[in-house]
C-alpha cells in the first residue's frame, strides 16, 4: 500500500506543511496553503492524512523533532565524559540562541500538544526517547566514574530533558538564552560534580 | 483620573476576562463575551484598554501571576531552610497537579507571551521578579549556613524558575507532574545537598 512513491508524496506534503508553519506559524497555515506549496491536491492529502489539520501537524511535529535529534548529534549518542556533556549542552544552547524564539519544535509543541490525546501521545513519545537517550548517556557515564553512581539515571534524565523545555519556554517568552544555560549547567554540575573535581 | 470606582471597573472587566479564558481558551474568548460577561460596554472595555485585545490579556496574565505567587505563599517569601524549600516544592507540584493541563499562567504566557514587544515585557518582568524571591530564598540559605556559599544566587535562582517553567511545559503536553518533580527535586539536592548531609 505504501510504495516508494507514496512515501515521497507524503513527505513533500510534510515538508511543505513545515517550511509554511515556519514563515507563517502554525494558526495561520491552512490545508489549503500545504496543497498549493506541495502540488498536491485535497483528495491526495485526505488520502495520506484522513484526519486532517491536527494528523498533518502530529507528522509535521515528528518532523520538526528529527531535526532536533539529529541537531544534537554525535554529542546525544556519547555522552560518557564532562567534554562530551559540555559540547551537547553548547550546542543545544547554540542551535536555541541561533533560531530564537522560533524554534519550530517548541511552537509546533506548544500550539498543538497540548488539547488531544494525539498530541499528548506524540508528545509524550518524543519526550519518552530523548529521555531514553539522555538517561542511557547518564549510565554510560556513571560506568565511566564520571558521574556520582547514587543519582538515579532515568530519574536524572527526566530532570535534565524538562530543565531544556524550560529554557526553551523561557527562551520563547523573552528572547534570551541565559536562563537555559544556567538551569543546564546546574544540571550538568549536579551530574559530573563541580568544575575541576 | 483613577478613582476607586474606576479601578474597580477595570478590574472587574479583567476578571471577567480571566474566567472566561478559564474556562474557554484563550483563543475562543473575544472583547464582546468579556463585555457581556462583565456587564461593560465597549467605550468603557476601550476607555480602559484602549490598545484592545492583547492589552486586556497582558493585564489577565498579570492577574494570574498574582494568583501564583500567592499561592506559593508564605513559602516563597520564608526560603531558608531544607524544610522551607521542600515545602514550597511540595506546594508547586500540588498546585500543578490539581489544575493538571490548565494552568491558567501556563496558558497565557504560551497563549500570548511570544510574539509582541509588550508581552515580552511583562513575562520578562514575571521571571525576573520571581527570580528575585527565589534570590532572596538562596542569599539566606546560604547565609544560614544550609546552601554551598559558593553558587551563584541569581543564577542559581534562574535555573530554579526554568527548571518550575519546563515541568509545567511538560505537564502542558503529557498531563504528569513527574517531571516537574524530578527537576525541582534536583535543583533542590543541588543547592541543599543530598538529603541526610
Amino acid at each position: 500500500m505504501t510504495t516508494a512513491k507514496g512515501i515521497a508524496t507524503r513527505q513533500r506534503i510534510v515538508e511543505a506543511a513545515a517550511a509554511e508553519i515556519r514563515e507563517r506559524g502554525t494558526l495561520a497555515t491552512t490545508l489549503d496553503d500545504v496543497c498549493r506549496r506541495s502540488g498536491t491536491g485535497k483528495s491526495q492529502m485526505f488520502h495520506y492524512f484522513p484526519e486532517g489539520r491536527e494528523q498533518l501537524l502530529l507528522a509535521v511535529t515528528e518532523f520538526e523533532a528529527r531535526h532536533v535529534f539529529d541537531d544534537q548529534q554525535p554529542y546525544l549518542d556519547d555522552l560518557v565524559s564532562r567534554a562530551a556533556w559540555e559540547q551537547w549542552r553548547d550546542v543545544i544552547v547554540d542551535t536555541c540562541r541561533r533560531q530564537g524564539p522560533h524554534c519550530p519544535l517548541g511552537v509546533l509543541i506548544a500550539d498543538v500538544g497540548r488539547y488531544s490525546p494525539a498530541a499528548q501521545a506524540v508528545t509524550t513519545q518524543l519526550i519518552r526517547r530523548w529521555q531514553d537517550a539522555v538517561r542511557t548517556g547518564i549510565e554510560a557515564t556513571q560506568a565511566a566514574g564520571e558521574a556520582d553512581p547514587a543519582l538515579d539515571a532515568d530519574r536524572t534524565a527526566a530532570a535534565v530533558i524538562t530543565a531544556i523545555q524550560g529554557g526553551v519556554s523561557v527562551l520563547l517568552s523573552t528572547g534570551s538564552v541565559d536562563h537555559l544555560e544556567a538551569v543546564l549547567s546546574l544540571c550538568l554540575d549536579h551530574l559530573l560534580g563541580p568544575v575541576g573535581q
